[in-house]
């Protein structure tokens, strides 16, 4: 069996980057972490429709790849990311456009949902709409203590919907809607005091702290952090009991894994665990 | 066609308002904002079934007059309100007054959540039951440092059930639990750290507060705000991926709406939007 | 009529203990309090088959009693409970213990939501893991300054599913994914920050803490109490206003109860309530 040092060997991951525009997004992969950097700073990170591509292969590639173990989203410039291009929203532009926008923008929030692995926001800016939206769909979120964050649709015209949706799950309603109809940044401590934001931290630190959260995942199985975040994500749109109904029978499919067995066996043992990751 | 302003003096809000009894709520409508205030302190503005009416119709007065553009609730006295009036619920009553005396409290609470505008909530004292189920409805809720809330009812054989659906979407199980089971009074410092309000400012700067989130809301299309707060609290029942999907929508109409378009056009010609708030 | 002190001295309830291992679990009833105290320093108050049937029983024994009041959950030694018991999890053990262990904790959360009184768990410890999960299912949650809550399970080979269930309900989606993804504990502090916790105070002033709730319920009428609690868990996982529709009917129930109309008629006569908690 190849150790995963070798199958990383074997099977190197950037070659299925081609596709990549790294006008738009870059990566970097190194040791298991995946970060993808929003590189588009001259339209402060827009998600317009080919910046959405690209994050979408960006988070999607290889993604069944063993040896990919958590994935960093940041981003070049003191805007995280602006939101959606509004140009590509103008009149002109035509209804089937504005669709693909947004179906998009969907996909590309889904795709971190459904990534096997945590996906960490790390935020040193402004993330605001779209960005914003971005951002608050990570699993976890780490930012500078210079952060901002806003739901600033309305004044353009349209309404932070969407993002809504996202930031109406992270933060507390009377929150909420203070950001989308005001339009009004919060800090980074408001964000933290608000459930928005798992840590805030000094700039200069931000890539200790991410680092330390990707080290403790990368401790752990792929494959049971796989099972449980799909878990997570679908036992949280359930009435209480229906979510322990079906989270008995997830519970005993993990135990019953090679990697659930392995971490028993070596708690009992006593020994460090040797995951198989799949 | 009619600036807003002439609209506004050509059919003025107060003819509307003959039906409100000023003993119980007053209404001052202002440059685009009306002020409800509960005006029946010798009750500690409780919310009897005149009271709920009289607030209803405050609220509703000429909701789609486009000149309306945001509402604050507010109280005279340092109760804002003691909740229901235990009077209208004594046996002698009868059941089917029971019955209309929570039939009316739903009402008003959808008043607020269906309200085509933001209602902010601006507290300077006690909200205690219902009272304070009806603040914690309002979508912004803004108060005193030294106001405080809870939801005592069972300490009158009367669990908060209805409140306790407001403040336990508004606050996490933790506490809600707390101030329904213990009936015990948190501060506005504890409202804030559990999320049940947006902002605790000192009581002289309360009007300041409130009139800076107004101007926020008044900067912006009244129609794109109704939009977006009405998305709001649909998306907020549903599953992630189901919002998501309705979310899809409701973009594709805000921008194809003529103060999504404008807002679009004004933002990509760098001058400032002209809203027709339809 | 029996007085509430007279039926308890005609119904002991340490007769209905007799079934309960003290190696696993002690409890004390006084004044209508129960301590259930976790009581297997051993194993960490590991949650095995056997700690959890003892704790169950605890929790049911005489539930209907009406001189029981409320529950506070506690344990002895410096680990609240450190979760599942792994050595039931072995292989060896089999896919039908392992599913036993599962649908007996899903029993243990739902008797602490489902019992008729309030449930406070008193943390003065490390709480992980499904001792995690037991400590976010008790309605209140008082811990000393010293405590910690994680849910490491995925450090095992087992994400912490189950406990997710109870703590992504108690705190935002970006800790419950710090807790879930990295393992890590969290402080007393970060744990009322999060909202997972009601109070903290320092470990010597546990008990004072404790009590002051416990005092508060205790004025109340027990069937109140138990009528409010019930639908608290119910309402919550219901869209809004359907939440409302069923609680309209609660609340008229409530009032034509005989608590419910002593409650106002001793409010309306200024004098105490005398309840029947019936």
């Amino acid at each position: 069996m190849l150790s995963t040092f070798q199958k990383k060997c074997a099977r190197p991951l950037f070659l299925a980057y081609r596709q990549i525009n790294t006008q738009f997004v870059t990566t970097n992969d190194n040791d298991g972490t995946r970060e993808i950097i929003l590189n588009h700073e001259k339209t402060k990170n827009s998600l317009s429709l080919e910046m959405m591509d690209n994050l979408i292969a960006a988070i999607n590639t290889n993604k069944d790849d063993t040896s990919l173990r958590a994935i960093v989203l940041s981003a070049k410039g003191n805007v995280f990311s602006a939101g959606h291009n509004l140009k590509e929203l103008q009149s002109s532009s035509g209804v089937e456009q504005h669709k693909l926008v947004f179906r998009k923008a969907t996909e590309l929030m889904k795709s971190i949902v459904l990534s096997p692995v945590p996906v960490i926001a790390k935020v040193n800016g402004f993330a605001t709409a779209a960005g914003c939206q971005l951002v608050a769909t990570c699993d976890m979120i780490v930012c500078s203590d210079t952060s901002k964050f806003s739901t600033p649709g309305a004044n353009f015209g349209i309404f932070c919907s969407t993002p809504g949706i996202a930031v109406g799950r992270s933060v507390p309603k009377s929150r909420a809607t203070y950001m989308l109809f005001t339009g009004e940044p919060i800090t980074a401590q408001e964000a933290y005091e608000s459930g928005l934001v798992t840590k805030v931290v000094p700039a200069d630190l931000l890539d200790v702290e991410v680092n330390k959260i990707v080290e403790k995942i990368k401790h752990k199985s792929r494959s049971v952090i796989a099972l449980g975040k799909k878990f997570y994500y679908e036992q949280i749109d359930l009435g209480l009991f229906e979510a322990y109904k079906l989270g008995e029978d997830v519970m005993v499919r993990n135990i019953n894994t090679n990697d659930g067995q392995e971490g028993i066996k070596s708690f009992v043992e006593k020994r460090k665990a040797k995951w198989s990751h799949e």
